[in-house]
């Protein structure tokens, strides 16, 4: 596992995969810039009229949700659609099912359509699409009571596909497996985007390897490390920021293997 | 008045209210990001298929028309429906009004049609909406020789509903009364999107408090504040913007009543 | 030259000229805080009931199709025949050109169609437009084997138009001149967006002037060089960012004449 997340980081670092984001305007330019800061090349584009083309050069699809719309959720249609073809990984955010019956709806329709890879929520949206009960406010986290692992683990078996939770602790599972990633720290709530940021880390991962389970596993440790070297020094929210993407930025996969908390549950 | 102001900022901090945008693409993020330095929740959604939805779950809607659109401005009208059901304060920030007609035509349908709370905008617009003749230059404050206390009184008593003018000193009035909030620096204006800034605090601020007077002056004065206190050590215009944003984040009610410096008009 | 220069950048931080963007969602935000920084005054605004509306009060607009629709492209034809009418300078991004067909297609016809003072792109999409073999690989400058002042002079001379190539070395070229700019550090390359601040630059730049030529030139010498003066005690791609802006808005026409590094081919 440890001799795969090094390779999967180093692999971005050396590869620069381009990952086809098709997501919200409100954190739009962070992902660009999160990807950029873990080496892969990021490449927005949801005009009809060119989406498929831009996902037959890209090595990876991030859907999210965020701000969607009837003319988006066709561009990501398209997308996926295309993606599918080329075999790539499809990364799904799913900001806010849960909140609204459309984006639920729309979540729903795209696991359902579509071969996603990984879908990456908070515990929220994820328990509203395993079907179990959670209430979910605007694109917070919300309320839920249970456990994150068995929302996961749930979701996981039913679409057979990779679910991630981020929260205090990451939870990781396909049907077979769960992981738990321990890093990151709670200032990276105090900031705009860190969801959406996961998610095109997430996609940046999968683009280098088959294995995405540990391509997720990889992104949210690599993401919650850098989280945890921003704190120092620190005024609030957008100086660290700064210093979060600054920190991934000059993460090295020999820091990554000695500092990530990464636990399996057998 | 002062405990008014103690009790909205502290009321905010404590229940995280849910302010809904529909905003301009420029500085969404921005919007977000502020929002969050307040302790309130920012959501945004312009689906026409949801925007009601949201609504629904939100305590204070923001309307801003910066970069409006034919799609956008009926997002716009879905939700301040839905939000003069729920009666819960609708702001509106009419950028550019007076720029071109469009803008002004929208910004006069809003605040005819729906029960605006607040009206925050810059002298130009704002003297545009009393009906002053005023130029406004793009989103600029533009050109104004009258006294900005006479255009917020003016758009308050034709409309009934509170002004507030943001400016080298800040103008809030109802029909009733006038009050000055002294605070903020010049470096406000050196970046983009302090004016939106500026209307998502007060969404967050009436969202906790039916005195809508009193929580866009508390929300004006907090920001003015925060602007104080960034200005030390910066280098230019991005700095300052790292340190506006901390600054807030870190405004407790105690130093807003101390630094506070409002002025009531009797 | 050297006078010019002098005299555009005084000029620019004098006249705070209204540069009209129609530019995509992912650096929209950038773009309007770098114009700020450069002391012009950015507006946005795509809505085909308004767009020509405010191109009547711009002195130069930016159209940048780094994330383009049918929508925007009408946008965009609407404004630039309003431009077309007042003669004042239009500044086309022809992002990810050659990516896909439809962006290719896009600038071409705008191109064709209306008088482009400056095409500002990277060596990829310039090359792309200039009919010579290159490989567009999303946003990235892509591979291209050639000498990047034959691509710029070669669509100089066939769009009879100026033509701004950005990369180690910036090439600015009409039909019989062609001049390099040699400051700017590959730190630039490590943030999203600073393509499009550049075009921002330019459009700052030459709407101040009826040399085309030389503004642009200014616009690529003042950025790279405050790219250089914004290296030092930096940690990673987001603190580059913040003392970019602040290093641009920091940058007097003296340091410009200076520090500048420009060639002219003869």
């Amino acid at each position: 596992m440890m001799h795969h997340h090094k390779t999967i980081l180093e692999k971005v670092h050396e590869i620069h995969p381009l990952v086809h984001h098709i997501t919200n305007n409100v954190t739009i330019n962070d992902c660009a810039n999160i990807t950029l800061c873990i080496r892969a090349s990021p490449v927005m584009a949801h005009a009809h009229e060119e989406v498929a083309d831009m996902v037959n050069i890209a090595n990876a699809l991030v859907l999210n949700i965020g701000t969607l719309d009837p003319y988006q959720v066709e561009s990501m249609r398209i997308a996926a659609e295309a993606a599918e073809k080329r075999d790539i990984p499809i990364i799904l955010d799913p900001v806010g099912a849960g909140a609204t019956p459309y984006r639920t709806q729309v979540a729903q329709e795209l696991i359902s359509a579509y071969p996603i890879a990984v879908i990456k929520g908070n515990v929220g949206e994820i328990a509203t699409l395993a079907g179990i009960d959670a209430t979910v406010r605007g694109v917070d986290a919300g309320a839920f009571s249970g456990d994150p692992r068995f929302a996961a683990r749930d979701l996981a078996e039913k679409e057979d596909t990779i679910v991630a939770i981020t929260g205090e602790t990451d939870v990781i599972a396909n049907a077979q497996q769960t992981i738990f990633v321990k890093n990151g720290v709670k200032e990276m709530g105090s900031i705009s985007g860190t969801g959406c940021m996961a998610a095109s880390l997430i996609g940046s991962c999968t683009a280098v390897t088959s294995d995405y389970l540990a391509a997720a596993t990889t992104a949210l440790c690599a993401f919650g490390i850098a989280g945890e070297h921003a704190v120092m020094g620190v005024h609030g929210p957008f100086s660290y920021k700064v210093k979060l993407f600054d920190a991934l930025s000059n993460l090295t996969s020999d820091v990554l293997i000695k500092e990530g908390r990464i636990e399996k549950l057998e």
